[in-house]
């Protein structure tokens, strides 16, 4: 069982912040041929997924759309306010699992891992673990 | 590989319950210090999630917006009326990995695990595994 | 570690194709009688789900509700123009876990797994993998 955490502060409300570079570089150190790696986020306003690494507008446009998908509602009684943000973290997902092969993460060309701000800036955490 | 069904009975059409303490037992159960476990929904209209376990309002927001994003469309064909239900299933998901570590769930301080109720009050259940 | 890439060829801009037969073929040829198999789709315009496997126009509701969840705003940045794919994938997401129990698919009486294509038709691939 190998684990980091990795910190990330993030700069703006809803941002989505590349780290496959970390995850590469933890994957490599753990030293495992085969195996299964876990990224999991242990925030309620955040979540992990994997998607385009190629055009940053990918980036800008899910963020637009996520924010129509999932809108601060006068109706809502929480009251810190980020009702909106809880929601999208549950739609995303808090973990993701990605897969290792010949000690190389398993992601297809254009795919790569993001953290998800729905509720910044703050400092934010991400587990990563091989079990 | 340890595993336990869970039995769920839910009282309202869209509802979040709480089963943070029994993940909890079971995990303590099973007695592993360092590990994966594995939360699977066998059901097409239900969902399993991990978010705010502090304030119950969070949970009502939540309902309040999935509704929205999945409404009954009278354009449905389905003719038993529940579209919505399996719409929200597959956008939470049927499974969440939750990590375990030094014999205690890797939680954040504010995550609890919910079993998403989309189509009740029925009688349903959640497998627990650890591999 | 056993790992089998299969090919799916969609027809459709937004289709659900059904590869639990697939995955159970795959599972018993591993002849693994109790552990975790991963499904991962190395895509950033598709994903992976299960849901109803009886009534073929759950489907077709939830692929009406999606494009529903997800539009083409106008204000879109991305130049190739399948931004609502790359959000639909992030949100039903690219992995599925799937449990193995005396040599079965743990799944529900309705439950089925499938591939989920957002921006077709294309020649995909899934990645499964039991580790």
């Amino acid at each position: 069982m190998d684990q980091k955490i990795i910190n990330i502060s993030t700069s703006e409300n809803k941002q989505m912040v590349n780290i496959t570079d970390y995850v590469k570089k933890f994957a490599k150190e753990a030293n495992i041929s085969d195996g299964k790696l876990t990224i999991f986020i242990p925030h309620t306003t955040a979540a992990v997924t994997i998607n385009e690494n190629a055009d940053p507008s990918v980036k800008q446009d899910m963020l637009y759309s996520l924010k129509k998908i999932s809108p601060s509602y006068k109706e809502f009684s929480h009251m810190e306010g980020n009702s909106d943000a809880h929601i999208l973290s549950s739609i995303i997902g808090c973990s993701q699992d990605v897969l290792i092969k010949d000690n190389k993460l398993v992601l297809g060309t254009w795919q790569g891992i993001f953290f998800c701000e729905f509720d910044g800036p703050r400092n934010r955490r991400a587990i990563l673990r091989i079990d």
